[in-house]
């Protein structure tokens, strides 16, 4: 029997570079499978349906969230976007880690439905400096840019319900450090010594069942 | 205000590789102190005091641990063996992470006093494998070999208590495994969300005083 793959939640506050970041991720090798999301909005020139998004109608995408065949979604600028369950299911099912990068919104229903799945929030390197950036600028009012830190400010209160932060400093750094905790992830001992049941049953003969494990 | 290093507790069943995987991991550039263990068994030719061991009398071992100064120790073949605790407690005071590779026994000592560090487990690659070595090489009756697997199994049972669980099918594999568990670590948001907590109040002046996490 293979071992179910992991569940990877990759998300942060909109503008902390998730986006950059994923795509450095996957450049080099790598053992997980990306999911692509569903999206009613226009496929744009260029995008691969399947590929990109899967471009969908919005009775069929209301269909998917009515038959909770859906992971998680929400609804931006009068589009939906989100994650369908089947391919989830069925890349953990053979094995392979799947990994999500979604919004904070999206993020959170995942975190219900799959509480074990590993959740990676990507934080911003600096506040003072976000601020600084916003002043410097000078496109925003300084109410606008309370605003945006009002914002920010939510957004990191919500760290608290994932596994681990990663600061957006460098996108090399940060893309190597995700990697480094999927690896980590899967050496956790919750997540292995169930295959080690065996041999912490009474039954001697189980000895001969313990395969190498990771 | 540093923040205090992570204390890195490398164990597992004897004979299972530690100290080899345990100088891979240190051959590299890496960012943390290896923790020089004491111990009142005879210098050995070539053995520099401090460096290999801090070599003391048995007086003075039994000093240190009746005024409290050892993490851990044990007996084996009549000698001490053991972590002094003001070392650990300097480098980590200081910022860095300490290494502490040492025996189960002491390891169960050091999640008592320090819950919190990070506990990781080598695992031999295969018990049928060690069976059937222990079979081939004809050394063992089959008593004796009965005896090992047992050992063997009473310690992965000691496994639960560790963070993870790293097999030592490889040597520079594990090492790089180990490395990236405590990367990783360095990013669980349980470890991180104290300097964030300035945010997380309510006055708004806190913005300007966070700084880069990790």
């Amino acid at each position: 029997m293979k071992d179910r793959g992991l569940l990877i939640v990759f998300s942060g506050p909109s503008g902390v570079g998730k986006g950059t970041v994923r795509a450095k991720i996957f450049e080099g090798e790598n053992d997980f499978s990306y999911s692509v999301s569903m999206t009613t909005r226009k496929q744009r020139e260029g995008e691969t349906d399947g590929k990109d998004y899967f471009f969908r109608t919005r009775d069929e995408f209301e269909e998917k969230i009515r038959s909770g065949l859906m992971l998680e979604y929400a609804e931006y600028v009068g589009n939906y976007y989100g994650t369908p369950l089947e391919y989830v299911n069925a890349t953990l099912d053979d094995g392979k880690d799947v990994f999500l990068e979604i919004e904070v919104q999206g993020a959170l229903q995942v975190k219900e439905k799959v509480p074990d799945a590993v959740f990676i929030f990507l934080a911003p390197p600096d506040l003072r400096e976000l601020r600084e950036r916003l002043v410097g600028r000078g496109t925003d009012t300084p109410e606008a840019i309370e605003g945006r830190l009002i914002k920010a400010r939510e957004e990191i209160r919500l760290m608290k319900d994932y596994n681990y932060v990663v600061v957006n400093d460098q996108v090399e750094r940060a893309a190597s450090m995700v990697k480094q905790i999927i690896a980590a992830e899967h050496t956790r001992v919750e997540r292995v010594i169930e295959k080690y049941a065996d041999i912490l049953e009474e039954n001697e003969v189980n000895y001969y069942d313990v395969k190498t494990i990771n």
